[in-house]
Parts: structure tokens; sequence; C-alpha cells
């Protein structure tokens, strides 16, 4: 179709990292113009100001958690919408200057979690080498390409390779081979697409004052109407110490009944809520209905109780 | 108006009793016919059958405790509807045979609830009487009529006195002034009177199966709506020990949308629910209404889901 | 043994219920001295004051519920324990004044639970009978015992039909076989016995000042140890409308450390509890332990606090 | 003191940094030998191998959240103490290349939160500039030092100025004075210090399987036991997307009967529990005690039960 202009993605850059990869296994990606931006905000602020008709941007990792500067995006500023989520296999590689071998390296830096996923690998290849810290695998990487840096070889993802100009003397070094990164990709806000089953919900609860049993009110308005959660995430609302708002993940759709008198529940006990998006899951897992909470029954409950209130017992 | 019948209530007799006093107090009652019966049911059942507009029948007393007779019959058969509560002060009376004088009074019997807020007068007249037990307050009185008896005198209502032609040596004899039965007046279903405010929602919950946390489940339902419960109480459901079923009043009406909701979830949850009625508090207490829980929370809340719904967030 | 008196065993009298049939089934009371007593406070009382060395007195009946009396005397005077339970078959019959025959029998009365056990045969025998209610099975056998009755017959248990001169014109008339009553051994205080790790205990929690919520506390102190309720009923103090305490019986025996653990808990959230007793069930089910609450579980934790507070990490 | 060598504190470096400020207002630190390391899981295993006697490192911050590296170390590796804590005041500077002036200023770049506390200064001052997002303040600063950078300028902390050669347009821009950086002390294993009555009690609470319902769980330990929590984030095991851990921050001390209590219920229902560390507030706000939760109440009810278990009722 010769007139219509191709979907423009942005994407967390620079080219070449793993988020540009997860974008590129969304078939509505093959044909776009994929365009990357520095952070996750301009990514998202393209999105917002029309620049571009969807974001891809990472929001959690199973070594280094979840991707804070994500979900302070998504919490604040024009709202938009999560539509997907993309998970991409995470792989170590060891890292170290041009120059240097295997049997040189003394002295590895990298993020705890990733230390601790590729132990095995350590025990095996480097066993008398020492393990430093870092606060991130690419702040490991940063450590390492450094040139009066004292530590020999990064544990980090291959990509931090080719950003930093690092020699990958292994690959692939990780114990769990299940260990992935979670992308969501986000449009302007828009109706959901129908639920499938298999749904997650995304939202950012702001609690009223900080009253102890905030965070149990919380939960149980998603419990009582038997929605489970997939992630809750405590985040600083940035305004003092002490404050925070949670960050949630649930099963389900906004368009599931029991999903929508959670959600209701909350605006009532919270000081704001701020809903994300509901789409399908990336592993399909369905959700879990526990009886008495599936939309039939809800409407049931609701014909019941209409008619108890015109008098027909 | 000569074309027009006079309502009819039954109430649980015979006549005399506390029922007809409390049945008296209502302004509807002043002009209507005044049917007793000999039990409860029969009572309920004048009304299922037409035979009565109304019924009054004791549903809880501060001594005693509840009545279990009414709990069940409102919990089974046809459905009726509470439309009023009417609170009776309790009055204490020392019943004897006749010829029996306060000085010859060794031994007392009463119920142990009777016993224990008599305990002041009991100390000041009668320091050296021993004090026996009874099932009730009548059965003391019962006890006492018997020609054999081995007890000289009962603590009863002086209504008892009346019945089992007992003499009242004593009136008044109760530590506690605000002792007082409750009464409720039933008819056939039809839809509630309008919220005033300061209402109770009476209902019965099945529970679905004996699981431990059921009963949590339930307080659950009216916790998260905000709605406070003034009276809780097990039943045995009549099918096996260890079956319960339970006997609710709620604060608040059934228009009221926390409690339209807590009902909703209730039947969710429950094997089954029966309402038992809506109706004015005959203490006036307006309900306690919880931040967030008012009629315009839950409007404005589903307003919002809504909106998300539709893609306007 | 020559010298050794025979223990004494009290029971709610008279002599010929199914009290003293349950008490019977007792071992012990084999060679005992059995003495009936008109009122279970009479019973209880008399182990109170030495002059019976047990009492044995009706607590629960899965047709009519919980013996009000029997919970209430358990609560308050002289504290008393309970060592053992016994569980009856409950069995119904049909009975009538001397003369009457079946085919005569237009209107029975019973308690509603009764009669709702007895539906099928009723059905079957009875088809177009009138069923009155009453408030127990004893009252309509009374009220079929006097003379201008206005009922035939009554559905009670045998032995109301011995009490009230009655015929029995059908036996065995309930359509669940497995309906029973429950009693209760009760001793002067004493160290429990062992548990058996198939046990119960009973106690009555009263609370502190009526919040709202506070019966969900009281349940919660059960719940995060790990202890299920095999029976929660509601009982007014006696001091006020809405005034309740809470009679309590629980999986496991006092011995056990998450019973013990939940008992102090309750002591310190309500204004009074009462130990009732740790005792074998009669029913031999084993409590359920969740993971984490063995007495193992216990002694470790306890032992790992000690270590963190000495340094020990 | 001539023979005794000056104590030793490890800090996250490098030199000039707001930990090093933080560290300077400990009395202890005054006449200590201070060493920097480039991460903070450097200064903690300097800790941990004995080469220092304390190491301070940030572990929340009320702008940017909680620093995770910090979470995670203290989580993982041989067991650290934390024995205080320290509060210092965020301070936010705009930050440019020199040369640059303020009129000069279009494109600014920060993290969203800091964003978000200096936005009534940037609309004063600089109403027409678009405002970029990085993932920290030092991201932001990092940015701006890049000689082409795409930004002009960066809202951080004045130390960021320092260490990237950048040049403070302005300072103390922020528009909440209260904000501040949390920092804690941690030693080797040792007994905690004496409770003060205003104490934090510090732990990570791993859940024994990922279970709906499990976080419920763990603040119900809390609740129950009247503990309030003043800080609760979950962060992920590293093992497998969706599984976490809990970092949490208790009122209280080890030492309190009711934390003691909480603490050792956590130990039965988590798969580990990792202690920190019970230490005085840097606020010095006492906790708030509920009743029936004092040492006096658990001690009370101890004895209590003590006397039941033995009989004496």
């Amino acid at each position: 179709m010769p007139g219509v202009p191709p979907a423009r993605y942005a994407y967390l850059g620079p080219e070449g990292t793993f988020t540009e990869a997860a974008l590129r296994t969304l078939p509505a990606a093959s044909r776009a113009d994929l365009q990357p931006y520095p952070t996750v905000g301009g990514a998202l602020d393209a999105v917002r100001a029309g620049d571009a008709d969807g974001a891809l941007v990472p929001i959690e990792n199973s070594v280094e958690g979840s991707v804070p500067v994500t979900l302070d995006e998504l919490a604040i500023g024009e709202p938009v919408l999560i539509t997907r989520e993309v998970l991409l296999p995470v792989q170590f590689a060891l890292l170290a200057r041009s120059g240097m071998t295997l049997d040189q390296v003394k002295r590895v830096v990298t993020h705890p979690h990733a230390e601790a996923q590729c132990r095995g690998w350590l025990r095996r290849h480097l066993p008398d080498a020492t393990i430093g810290r870092a606060a991130s695998t690419a702040a490991a990487a940063v450590l390492v390409a450094d040139a009066g840096a004292s530590y020999d070889a990064a544990i980090a993802a291959p990509v931090a390779g080719e950003r930093y100009r690092l020699t990958a003397l292994a690959r692939n070094i990780g114990d769990n081979p299940d260990a992935v990164t979670r992308f969501v990709l986000v449009s302007r806000p828009a109706a959901p697409s129908a639920p499938t089953g298999a749904d997650k919900t995304s939202l950012v609860a702001f609690i009223r004052d900080d009253h102890p049993g905030a965070l149990m009110e919380i939960l149980d308005e998603f419990a009582v109407r038997g929605v489970n959660l997939a992630r809750l995430e405590s985040r600083p609302t940035g305004q003092a110490m002490g404050r925070y708002c949670f960050s949630i993940d649930a099963e389900g759709h906004i368009a599931d009944a029991r999903v929508g008198e959670a959600l209701r529940g909350l605006r009532r006990v919270c000081a704001d809520v701020r809903f994300l998006g509901s789409y399908p899951r990336a592993d399909a897992t369905p959700a879990t209905v526990r009886p008495g909470t599936t939309d039939a029954d809800f409407t049931d409950a609701e014909r019941w109780l209409e008619r108890l209130r015109e008098g027909r017992l």
C-alpha cells in the first residue's frame, strides 16, 4: 500500500542493544521505521509527542531487577498504554580489553546477581580470580574499559562488549539458561486489546497516606476478588523518605469483571491509581480463576442484588 | 375508612408477653388486629400464608443471647423481609409461689446471665441464698412453679410471674438499667424502605464448604468495602456437626453501594446468601462511613473504570 | 480395692436422658457413682464444690445448635477443665399421646432443623400433615403432651417420649444417620492430659472493646500460627446488646507450640481469655499441621532468634 | 592513647562524595582512618575481610529510590550487621560544561524524580527549556559532560559537578528542603546495641515459594504482633523472573518481645530470613506500641500460659 507510511517505533538505544533485538522479534516491527533514543524517557516522550507509534523499553530483568527509570517514567507524565510484553533471554559474556587472555584474568567485576548466576562457570574456569561487584553489569563493563582499570574482565551482556569496545573471552557463561529480560511496548492511550484469557494488567497505586496497613489494604483489594499478583514493587514517590507508590502487575485483563472491581476498589482506597495497560502475557499462561470470580459469577451476583433491591427475594 | 380492613399482626404469644408489649410500641399496631401464636414459626408462617400482614418476634436478648429458633426460622422456609426492629427494656423480678416471703427465700434459680445482672441486689437483699441456674429465666420460673420445687424463688421477667402464677417479691432488681430485648417486625417480600443513613442489613451466609478461613473470607467481604458488622453469630445448619451458617447484621442499607458490593461478594464466595432485610436502626445511630466508601466514591470509581476501558486514560 | 471410694460423676438429668447414655459410654463411668442434676449449672457446681469428680453436660447438637447454657456456665464462675468429649448419635422418633395412631396424625410439631432432617420420612408417611415448629424438640414434646394440645405428634428424641409419657409412633425417622450430640466431661482444674496429635482446645475469648475488626483480630491470632478452628460461636456477655464473647474450639493441644503462641496472642489482644481445656478429639482426626508450625519449627525459630540476639549471625 | 590504632572506616568512594560527607557526621569517624572503595561490594568486603571496622554505604534516596546494589550486597555473601543509619539532606544543582551560561540552557537532563522536585525553580528560571530524563542524576551529569552532548545542563548533586568537571549554574534549586539520602554503617556480626525505644530492625525475607498470598503472610507476621513497617521493597532473587525477596525495615528492636516473635514467625514461614541489624533511628521517632504488645504484655502472657499448662486455671 504505497500511500501508507510505515509505523514508527522508538526504543532505548543505542542501536545494537538487547532492546533493539527484542523489538525485532515483533512482526509489526519488520517493516517499521525503528528509532533509537538515548533514554527511556526520551523514547516514551517520542510516543507522547506523536513522533513514534510505539516505544519498546526494558522494564524488568531477572538478574538486576526492575528498571527503575522505566517504572518511574511510566508512573509520571502524560499517560501511555502498555500493549505488549516481550521476553528476551539473558546471555552473559566475559569481557576484557583487547589483548587480555583468559589465563591472565585475575580480577573480575560484575553485578552480584550476575556473579551468582555465573558461579559454576567461574569455579570451573577462573577458580582463583577475585570478584568485585558493580552497580550493574554495564557499570562493570565501564570499570573494565577504563585504561587504568583495576579489573581485568567484566561479566556483562555481549552487547556491552560492542558498546565499550571490549572483547568476549567467553560467551554464554550463565548457569541458568532461563534468565530473561522483560520489555514492554508502549503506545498512546487507547482501548486495550480484547482479553485472551492469559493477560496481565499493569498499574501504579499511590497510597493515600503512609499509615501502617496501607499495603495490606491494597493487596486485599486484589485478594478479595481472587486476582493474583505477578509482580509488586515499591517505588519512592520522590516526595519524601518513606513515601512509596506500588508498581503492580496483576493477572487478568481490565475487561475481566474481577479485575475491574479490584481496580475500582483501589481507586477508592488510594490517593491515585494509574492504569498502564492490559495485554497478553508473553508466556501465555492462563490466569488462575478462583471459584466465584468468573465474569458469569459477577453477572449472576449483580442480577441477584437487583432482584433483592426490588423486593424479589 | 369503613371499607379498609385493619392490618393484622401476628406475634409470639401468649397474650401479655414482652413481645406483645413491644408490638404495642409501634404506631401501626394501635388500630391493628393483633394475634398471638404459640411459636415463632407459627407467627412467621401466618405472614407467609397471608394470614397476617406482619409478625413481631424476639431475635436477641442482651441477657440470654440470641433467640435461636427465630434465627433458624428466618433462615429457612419461604423468604420473608425484616422491616423494623424494636428494642424493649429488660426488667427482672424475684418470683415465688404464693405465700412465700422474701425472708424465707433460701434457694434462688435463674439463668446465669440474669444472676450476673442481679448480683448487686442479691448481695444486698439475699446474701445467704444459694443460686441455682436454669437454661432460661422462663425455665427458672417453671422450676419454681412446680409444687415440689427445690427452689424458693426465680429471677425472671415479670411476665413470667403472670404466666406461671408466681408472685413478685421484688421488681426491677437488675443492676443494669440498659438491658434490652430486640424484636424484629417481619413481612412478606417487598422492596426495602428507603435508606435513612442509620440502617441495618440482616442476612444469613451459608459457607460453601467447611474450609479453614471461610469465616475470615466472609468478614473480609465486608471489611474491604468498609462495612462494619453489628452482630455475627454462627448457627449449625442442621446437616452435620461442624457445619455452620452465619447470621449477620451489617451496618448500612442494601441500597448503599458499599453494602451492595459486599452482598454481591458474599453471593460469589458463599454456597448461599439469604437477605433478610434492610431497615432503620432502633437506636438511630448513623453508620460509620470510611473514606472512599460513600455512594459518590463508588460512582466515581465506576465511571473511572469505564473511561479506562474505553481508552480514555 | 476395697478402701478406694468409687468415682462420682454428675450429669444433666433426669435419669434416662441422652446425657446419661453418653456418660455410660465412658469406661471410667462403669463402676462410678452417677448422679443426675436438674441443670447444667448444678452439675458443674457439684464438680466445683467437690461433690463430684466429673460432670458430663451436652455442649453442641448438630440439629438444634450449641447448648447456650453450657457455653455460659463454662464461661463464668469458678474455672473448670474439659477433659474429654463424647459424641452420641441423634435419633428421632414421632411421639404422640397414648391412643393416637399414625393415620390420625394431622398436625406435627418440632424444631425446624429436626423437621428439615426428617423431611424424607414425612413426605413418605405423612404427606398431608401440617408441620408446626417449636423452640426445641423437647418443647415440641411438651406441646403435644398437654391435654388440650393443638398438635397430634412431635418429632423429638425417644427419651422425650419417656419423659413426657408419649408413645413412639415411629422410630429412627431421620434422613441423616450421622447427626450427633456432643457432650463434654468436666473436672476441677488440673494439668491437661498429654497431647495425642488429635486434640481440641476449648476457650472463651472476651473482646477488649467492640471495635470493628475485633473478631478478625481473634481469627488472625490463630491463622498466623496455622491453627484451624473447629467451632466458633459468638455469645452475648450479658452486659449490653452487642457485647459478645467468642466460644472457640481450636484444633490442637495447649502443649503444642503453635497453640500456645496463639493463646498468648489472644491473651494480649483480648480483655480476657478463659481456657477450658485440651482433650482428645472423639473422632480422632489428627490436627492439620501447616509447614512451619511443628514444635520443631518453633524450637528452631527460638534458637535462631537467640543466636541473632547474641550476635551470631 | 598512643598504642591504640585508629578505627578504620570504608565508604563508597571516590573521595568527596555525599557518602564521605555522611561518614564525617559520625563522631567516631573524626579520628578514624577513612578509606574510599569503588563499589558498595568492595566497601562491605573490606569489613568482611577485617580490613575495615565499619563501612558506610548509601541505601535509600528520597529522590531516586533505594540503592539496589546495596540491598543486594547486604542480602548475599557473608553476614554483616547494620549498626547505625545516617541521613543527609539532598541538594540539587544545575550543572553545565564550562563556558555555558544560564540563559544559554535550552535542554536540561535529569532523573524524573529530580525533575519533579525542581519543577518550581525550572518554571521560574528556565520556563522554555526541554527536559530530558536519565536513569540517575549522575547519569544525567555524564550525558552533559560528554563533549558531543545533546544536553546543555544536568540537574544533579553538587558532588557530581566536581566529579565530572561541570560548573554549577545554580545551587539549592530543589522545591523540597526535606529531601534526604539515607546511609547505613555496617560492621562485622555482633550483638546489636541496646534498644533505645526509637529503633529500626532491617532484614531480608526470602519467600518459600511463589504462591499468591506469600507477601500478605509476611505482612501479617508483623501486623499480628503490632509491628509497623517503615520500608518494604521487593527485590528479584536473581534466580528467575518473578522470584522475589523482600527487603524490610521494621519499627522496633530485635530485643523487643514483639519484634522477636515477628522474626520467629517469619523464620517459620519463609525459606530464609537474613537479619541485618537493629539500630537507633536517625530521626529518633519512638516506635508506636499498640496496646497488648509491650514487653510486659508478652511476659504476662507467657506466665499465664505456663500456669494454664500446669493446671492452675
